[in-house]
């Protein structure tokens, strides 16, 4: 008898059939005696076609309205969805974000949750019904309508778990769970049965799509058991948790990767007070969200200076970068579009020493040379060529034994 | 300067060009300096396609989750006209039901407006912006959205102008105004002007669809000038007004037909007390509405009643009737559902004699037989057979010379 919060996103929910076939899956939890609150997506394909008719209407389409005409895509969902569990003769109720004030901040289409009233969905809980939340949309203080962004509604339904108190939620998606690496790349991967908040939340930044970043802090905030698991097969799947003394005895956890990176290089720059910000408050003005920053002093009063922006921003970084350049007289500014970020995360290298040496060792041995290093805690990264994607992640899960079961 | 509110049909917003070119229909009005409220329908077909999504999850939709799924059309029209407004260099805002607390009763798929609280839309029109809201949705005391059953929109644009003071209402629709009759079926047809209130509540009880009944309702209650007229051409349509001295020196202004009747007969009814009401009480407990109903006293302690129901409910209306027919004893049921109601009306009926005894013998004239007669101040009906429809429509149109310019 838990209270049980299960998202399912929008391939799980993408036509009239895959939803009664998650009403049913839903419904063999109440049969069991469980408390359900469920929180839908959109049906796939239903946010990029309001997209792409706000896109005919306006060039930049209106923040504000857009979040309107998006927030329509989950409403479609969760009422289908509860006339699908009434129909199977269990009661059901849907609500909006608005109607459990879900209350966000102003900022749309990019809103953060602030607070959640649960009184309706208690009530509702407490007269036996399923409560289906529509996912990814809130409400501000004006009473606008507010989106949370993609993947916002893994951040709604852990916000509803941490409000309610809730024994576990449940991510269900298109992936089995959360793999050691790309199994797209390395036939080795292995699915990781528990995890920790950290490592996950390394994994979302570092380029992993199974969860949005921001449920996984949600998640460890609020102790939140997260498990993130597949809506077609009944097969267990990963388990984010706190961590535990299994997960600190693993020295990586998991290798990853992320292509949408570009470098930019500002050579022979004044080594003044003041240069790096007079370099990135223009790019961080622009709305462009700076990665990796090296600075290599250079003798004299010289510097080099090397950082990473996310591809698609990089044409208009690097204009913004080249005026900047002339401005300051730096003498140089080189760039590259055609690299990649190769990562490996654990908390195990929290306890031992030696992680990131093994992984330098391993790339020079494949001859790939390292533009650029980035260390956390448990994680680190390294720019390398895009070319050498595959052959990095592959080598580098082969070299940590990630194929191998954690129980052996 | 007025202040105006309009409504734009489904087939007016059909297409994102055609919400372009009714945004620049409402800038025109803008420029001239008027203060703008546009409520809109959901694009053409929309509605029809999330019916049909919510009949593939229950055979019977839940009426609650109906009104969740409905409303999300009038959603995006609203948020696709406010982007377009403002891409062509104007400020718009959209408002959803519950965001100016169109207060409704909670009579799902078919509720009733009780108030709405003007100050959002105020505010926004004082700062210079052209308010759009969702036509067709409000919502409970208890925060659950309900929608107003179809043409509810002009309820929605009718009740904003009442409740705003607003100079006009025009509801822009796909026809050109309100006609003297069918001009389908009646090439003479000629779209009238001005009409009353009482008179167009009667036209669209008797048939006409180009207004909702409810609309006209609480436009004559609140005295608000109601304005039909096309979306598509650029002429006056017809104007809904109170009643005035040359309205009533036309004997008819306009003659309507209704296809959607059946007849059933009882005969030789027992003639007691409480007969009637065993009778309907089973047919209204059904949810089915009696039109007409007459009564024939026949020698003795017999009658015959004749009463007419919508031609949809024809067949379940027959059966609950055969059923009473044997418990009270009656002799016979007949019915037929080959019947139309053709109805004349005008207020100019209240001061002149004769316009009855005029329709009759135009019918007899043509040859038709009159089955059932029912009279008002302002309209007289008669059912007659189906296949004289026409032959009587330009028969009573050509009679009292409604193919005639109101100037005349």
């Amino acid at each position: 008898m838990s209270l049980i919060v299960q998202k399912y996103g929008g391939t799980s929910v993408g036509s009239p059939d895959k939803i009664k076939a998650v009403a049913e899956r839903v419904l063999g939890y109440t049969r069991k005696g469980h408390s359900m609150v469920v929180v839908l997506s959109a049906m796939s394909g239903e946010t990029d076609r309001l997209i792409a008719l706000a896109n005919s209407m306006q060039e930049q389409p209106d923040t504000r309205e857009m979040d309107v005409l998006l927030s329509t895509g989950e409403q479609v969902t969760i009422s289908l969805f509860a006339m699908a569990v009434k129909a199977a003769g269990y009661d059901a109720i849907s609500f909006l974000g608005d109607q459990v004030k879900i209350m966000t901040s102003s900022r749309y289409t990019k809103a953060r949750i602030k607070s959640i009233d649960t009184e309706k969905i208690q009530n509702s809980l407490d007269q036996g019904k399923i409560v289906v939340v529509a996912g990814f949309q809130g409400v501000d203080e004006n009473g606008n309508i507010t989106t949370l962004g993609r993947g916002g509604s893994d951040t709604t339904a852990v916000a509803l778990a941490a409000a309610l108190n809730a024994d576990q939620c449940e991510i269900f998606t298109d992936v089995e769970g959360v793999f050691t690496t790309d199994p797209n790349i390395c036939s080795s991967a292995r699915k990781i049965e528990r995890i920790s908040y950290d490592e996950m939340l390394e994994l979302a930044s570092l380029g992993a799509k199974v969860l949005d970043i921001r449920s996984v802090g949600l998640a460890k905030r609020y102790k939140v058991p997260l498990h993130v698991r597949s809506t077609f097969v009944d097969t267990e799947g990963t388990w984010v948790v706190e961590e535990d003394e299994k997960m600190e005895s693993m020295l990586v956890s998991g290798v990853t990767y992320n292509k949408n990176e570009a470098r930019i290089t500002i050579s022979k720059v004044p080594d003044k007070p003041g240069i790096a910000s007079k370099i990135f408050i223009p790019i961080s003005d622009a709305g462009i969200v700076v990665d990796m920053i090296i600075q290599n002093t250079r003798a004299g009063e010289m510097t080099d200076l090397t950082f990473t922006v996310p591809r698609t921003d990089y044409v208009k970084a690097l204009e913004i970068v080249k005026k900047t350049a002339a401005e300051i007289g730096a003498e140089d500014v080189s760039s590259a579009d055609n690299i990649v970020k190769v990562s490996i995360v654990g908390v195990g290298m929290r306890n031992h020493s030696g992680i990131a040496s093994t992984m330098f060792h391993v790339l020079s041995k494949e001859g790939i040379n390292i533009m650029m290093i980035s260390t956390s805690e448990i994680k680190v990264s390294c720019v390398i060529e895009e070319k050498y994607t595959e052959l990095a992640v592959r080598a580098l899960h082969d070299a940590f034994a990630l194929e191998m079961d954690e129980q052996q």
